[in-house]
């Protein structure tokens, strides 16, 4: 089994868990609008729109909606695609390459932070062992995250995804 | 033959030139530190190391000394490499995809700025199609960039590197 990355303690926020669902269908989640949406916010935020160009330098864009009916648009662009197994992200970047304007990409200083994002899948007996890593510029950027509850909210998103996966897709 | 990437005229700065050496040993030149350090500043500026890990995530480092003995360290992360035929990287994220600290990057305000570079290479009857790209994230850093002479400093360092091709490696 390759070894997963492993996270800086100071600068990355990250967690591994194993779940009862193959990988093929978890990257099938991750990487088709239609089955990213119904689980990629922790509910009663919403998903509502999403864009996937699948590639090194594609876009991938979602909106996210508060109960409230607020819109949080997100755009990065893709890095590091190995089907079924490691998806790359950033928001430092925006599609193409171009680096993002941080004013943009990160809103406010207080809760805005630049972040590249992994997701690791390998086959295990369990099914598959799921990592999923962010790591930040600084430490105040980790923390900010980690304050906005980095692990219950990846997580939760986590569970919805693998429930969808077993309802069948 | 591939077309090369469309520049955005208010972000982008760019230039295309044939230059009569083949791609595979601008190639060399652009991806071994002991034939990148000769021709990368243009005199009297010297490089006076480059570390280079020519992997997607991997570092793009160098240090360029100026006439007066002042040091100006860089530090880049390949993005993409088509061996003999593309080659991206940025400053806006560091080393294994992590975002970069905009203030280390960039220094000051005056003189800094994110990018993304782009080379690609392409076989001409006069020998090699060379193109550069440098994406920006705003209209100030691409006017920053040109105010600090791109198309003069990239051709007289393209110049100095066919010099040195031609002279034999």
């Amino acid at each position: 089994m390759k070894p997963t990355y492993q996270p800086n303690a100071q600068l990355d926020l990250s967690f591994t868990r194993i779940v009862d669902v193959p990988k093929a269908l978890i990257w099938r989640a991750w990487t088709e609008p239609a089955l990213l949406k119904p689980w990629f916010c922790p509910l009663p935020w919403k998903t509502i729109d999403c864009e996937i160009d699948l590639r090194p330098g594609g876009i991938f864009r979602t909106t996210m909606q508060s109960p409230e009916g607020k819109e949080f648009p997100g755009t990065g662009c893709y890095l590091e695609l190995i089907p079924n197994e490691k998806l790359v992200w950033t928001n430092a970047l925006s599609p193409g390459y171009r680096p993002s304007l941080v004013t943009e990409t990160c809103g406010s200083e207080d809760t805005g932070f630049l972040f590249t994002a992994m997701i690791e899948l390998a086959d295990h007996a369990g099914g598959t062992r799921y990592s999923a890593t962010v790591l930040h510029a600084d430490v105040a950027g980790c923390k900010t995250h980690a304050a906005m509850g980095f692990e219950s909210g990846w997580g939760t998103a986590l569970d919805q995804l693998v429930a969808m996966v077993k309802k069948g897709i």
